[in-house]
Order: structure tokens, then C-alpha cells, then sequence
């Protein structure tokens, strides 16, 4: 898939088919994580995968979904949700820096697993603290982000609107999810 | 390009050759940019392009490079410097979910970028204050980063060593700079 295909759209994706997605599919999405722009180089993000299905169940419950669609965009367990989660590990102090690092590293998964015909749902309404206890993290970690990933049962679009109107999501007569993006011509100043 | 080819090969580029950017180029990163995950849609980001070349000249001495190896990847005006700058502009207040929001959003720009023959340099060592005047932004808005854009003039190159190894990046005998990455093994976990 060209590039620009991608970054276009790629859209989030909270509804998934019962299906599991290829280890070689998440090796990749790490792959391009590991070496994406970071801080000094540093590299202080780590990754857990998570496909063992027990362990899966466990992290659905401490995840929040789509909270201005709620319920429609809240997966069902055994029925729409993701088979798989990636964990983002940081330092327990994690400052703006690693924030900044994570999202870029979260944005070469998500544009890897779009051009292999996945969709992901990056997650920030996590219950940290449990979390780190079910994935026995030290003191100094945490799970900053999780990222669900599955092949998608739902086909969200974007649409343009001008600056200063709602750019709350929302679900159409017909169920698909609708999210309005700032037009190009009011997020961008020339000089 | 591939997808694949521009997450793999992408590498920071602080030589330019002295030739412009188009606008179109720049105006498909922003365009990347703005349709990027953000957290609850909310799209609090906004960006300056600079290509005015008085502009870009007061720019540049608020801009810091590859501490590790100065001066060697410092780019010299007229010379060597980008010929174009995109700021990413926030709320003064801004707090660690726009962080996360902005280096996702870089990270898309970098890769259209890349996928059109140019290279960007995401910086975070800048003048914020400086930066503020020049831009005449209000008093509720910084300047969260800049990223330059141009054609490069060096072709930097990853390396994968192992966790625990020095991650600083070198120049080698030719001038070429090496980034050392750690390898897949060993930044993530499987369960």
C-alpha cells in the first residue's frame, strides 16, 4: 500500500472480526515502532504483545472506548472485540518527551498495520494501575498506552469541517461512524 | 512508496540541499497530519509553514542539532540549512496527551515527506520563547516543535545492536552517521 493511501485513510477501528491477527503482522507493527524518530535516540519504550486469549480478556475490562458512542463503539467480548493488545511500556516518571515518542511510535504501528489490512484503536482510558499489576511491571514502569489491533469489522470515514464546528464523532442512520477532521485550509498557516 | 519501505528506511536528515520544497509537498504533510489520531478527536493542534527566507533565517539560530555530534550535523546557512520549517503550535498549557497527539502527527508528516524524496528533522532543542515573538503567537500558544523539511544531502544509516549497548548515534570515517537502533528481540515482549 502507497504511503499516502495510508496516512489518508487509516482511520481508528473499535469493532474487529473474530479472527487472529499473524505474530509476523505484529512483529512488523513493532519493527517500524523501534525505529521510528525518538528523543536523543534514546529508545525508552518498551512493547508486550498480547494474543494468549485468557490474558486478553483480562485487559478488555480495563479499557474505555470511544466514550461519545458509547455503547455502539464499546466492542462486545467474543463478538467485535480485538483478539490482540499491544502494551507501550515507560518509565513510571514518563515526561512531555516520552509522551511525544509514543505517539510517533504509535503512529508507525497503526500506518503498518493499515497497509497489512488491520486497523487498531490506540488507547489512553486505561486502568493503569491494574494493568501493571496483571502484566507484573516493576515499581519504575507503566503502561502509558495500549493499542488493540484486529482485522476491522467496521469502516469509519472522515469528512472535512471548517474550524469552530463539532468535531465530535458520531454514528450515522446506518451505524457507520462518522469523524469530523478541521479542514486542511484552517489548521495550517502559510508565511 | 511502500508503506514498509518508508516505516524501514526513514531516517532524520539534518543536511539539505539548497533547493526548495514545493507547496503542494508541504501542504500533503499537513494534510497527513491533520486526519492523524489525536485523543477524543479533539484536534487541538495547528501549524505554520515557513518558507519566507528571512523568516526561515531568524529561525534557524533558535534551533539546536544532534548535540552528539556537533558541529558536523549543525547545518550551515546558505550551505546546508532547510529551506523550510513547519511549526506545530499548542496551547501554552498544553499537557502530555498533546505531546502525544504531536509526535504522532509529526510522524505522519516525516513519512509523506519521505515518501516524496525529502527528509525532516522533528526538533525539540528550540528557542520556545524566542520562537513565541517571532511567530507574534498569542499568549495562550507556544510553539511545541519545529520540523524542518528539505532534500537531503547525507544519507544516514541504522544499525541494530542490542539492548544495553550505547544507542548514541556516531559519524564513520566518511562523514556517514549511524544511528544505532535496539533490535526487535529485545524491546518487546510476547505473551
Amino acid at each position: 500500500m502507497e504511503v499516502k493511501e495510508a496516512l489518508k485513510n487509516r482511520r481508528t477501528v473499535r469493532l474487529y472480526q473474530q479472527k487472529n491477527v499473524p505474530d509476523s503482522d505484529l512483529a512488523e507493527m513493532i519493527d517500524a515502532a523501534r525505529v521510528t524518530s525518538c528523543a536523543s535516540n534514546l529508545q525508552q519504550l518498551r512493547y508486550i504483545v498480547i494474543r494468549d486469549s485468557k490474558l486478553v480478556k483480562e485487559i478488555f475490562p480495563l479499557t474505555a472506548w470511544a466514550n461519545l458512542v458509547r455503547p455502539s463503539r464499546t466492542p462486545e467480548s467474543g463478538i467485535s472485540a480485538p483478539r490482540c493488545f499491544i502494551a507501550v511500556i515507560a518509565s513510571a516518571s514518563a515526561n512531555q518527551v516520552i509522551y511525544a515518542d509514543a505517539g510517533a511510535a504509535i503512529q508507525s504501528m497503526q500506518l503498518m498495520a493499515w497497509s497489512k489490512g488491520l486497523g487498531c484503536c490506540w488507547l489512553g482510558s486505561i486502568q493503569r494501575d491494574k494493568l501493571k499489576i496483571l502484566f507484573e511491571l516493576p515499581d519504575d514502569k507503566q503502561v502509558l498506552y495500549l493499542v488493540a489491533v484486529g482485522y476491522p469489522a467496521e469502516k469509519p470515514v472522515a469528512e472535512d469541517v471548517p474550524d469552530g464546528k463539532s468535531v465530535f464523532y458520531y454514528l450515522d442512520e446506518q451505524k457507520c461512524l462518522h469523524i469530523p477532521k478541521i479542514r486542511l485550509e484552517d489548521v495550517a498557516t502559510w508565511r
